[in-house]
């Protein structure tokens, strides 16, 4: 074990965890500009986050910038990508390749960040059989077996809001660990299993009515 | 103007946008169950949220409930997906056709809740002029004109990041007035620009780090 899975194991904040991206995306940038050093300050700028916030979040990162010089671009890349679990491919199973499952079985970029589809699970036997993407398509009888054969435990939630927490019971029965819901449906799980909503609606909500807000004021 | 729209027009809290979607799903169950009255207690139940909670959520909704019996089901989901956006067609642009812009296009559900993609925008030669899912892509350098043409004023970012500022400029300039940023890069707008971000990859990161956190503790 070295270093950065050490320190991977202590339960960074949320909010932290959602900004380290942000960094990540910004450094990448400075390193296609030729920085070789880039400091918290420098990427304060850029974003417009307190760069104390910046090196806050970053301590929880196993990474000692240089005073005045800052961190080593390469450097904090690598060790950005590893400490998020980019650089780890984690297999995932998707469930309910309906219009959004099916989508996302299209985006292989999830790749780069850590996350592949290895398969997905549907009634419809228009589906069952076929493949999306180069990704199968298995009858979500057959669940159980294939998270044995493959082992898997992550599962990407796209179901109907009517079966989604059946298929969820069903999910963290066979030993899926972590659920990344993407429908509107707030899903109970056992304490150990995590869960991670990602509900596109909501989103859409909150842009519709931020848009008639500045519309109409 | 009916009611509804003109409570529509105030700022509601963003964890109030986000949770609305909620009893928007669980209210249409319990419609599929035949219940003629939802009550806010009987959706706390449902979803583990205090009925205080979802009541005072529901106050910024143009709707009555009856004591002891509750808000009549039907006028309930009518009025939330009303207030939400979800029943009126938003027109959008969608910039960058990679994987995940490419995704999206297949995505049409998104109309369901009242987002239609109706063009997209990239410089690749090998897309430019072609259709995904029937939605024309056309070349990036068209887009001040098909912008009027089309009358849209929302759009969708999946470029690579060494570009999300510079299309976000240019989709301010061109009079876009919401971008929904998919890309882990944070841009800046002008005050009065909505921006949603969706960054998938941020959500992965909460994820695995939660997940690798359970495995090890």
């Amino acid at each position: 074990m070295n270093g950065h899975q050490i320190k991977a194991i202590t339960k960074v904040p949320e909010p932290t965890l959602r900004r380290l991206p942000w960094y990540l995306s910004n450094v990448k940038l400075m390193r296609e500009r030729g920085e070789e050093y880039v400091s918290s300050t420098q990427i304060s700028k850029e974003i417009n986050i307190d760069a104390s916030q910046i090196a806050k979040d970053l301590s929880y990162v196993n990474i000692s910038g240089r005073t005045r010089v800052g961190y080593k671009t390469d450097e904090l890349i690598h060790v950005l990508e590893d400490f998020l679990g980019f650089t780890n491919i984690h297999k995932a199973f998707l469930f309910g390749v309906g219009s959004l499952g099916g989508a996302l079985l299209h985006d292989s970029g999830l790749r780069h960040f850590g996350l592949e589809i290895v398969a997905a699970f549907d009634v419809n036997p228009l589906l069952v059989g076929k493949q999306l993407n180069g990704i199968p398509i298995y009858h979500s009888d057959t669940f159980f077996e294939k998270r044995k054969e493959y082992g898997v435990n992550i599962g990407v939630l796209t179901v109907p809001i009517n079966i989604a927490q059946e298929i969820t019971d069903m999910m963290v029965e066979g030993g899926i660990k972590a659920v990344w819901n993407f429908t509107p449906f707030r899903i109970r799980v056992p304490e150990n299993i995590v869960v991670q909503n990602t509900s596109l609606y909501a989103h859409l909500a909150v842009m519709f009515n931020r848009l008639n807000f500045n519309q109409i004021k």
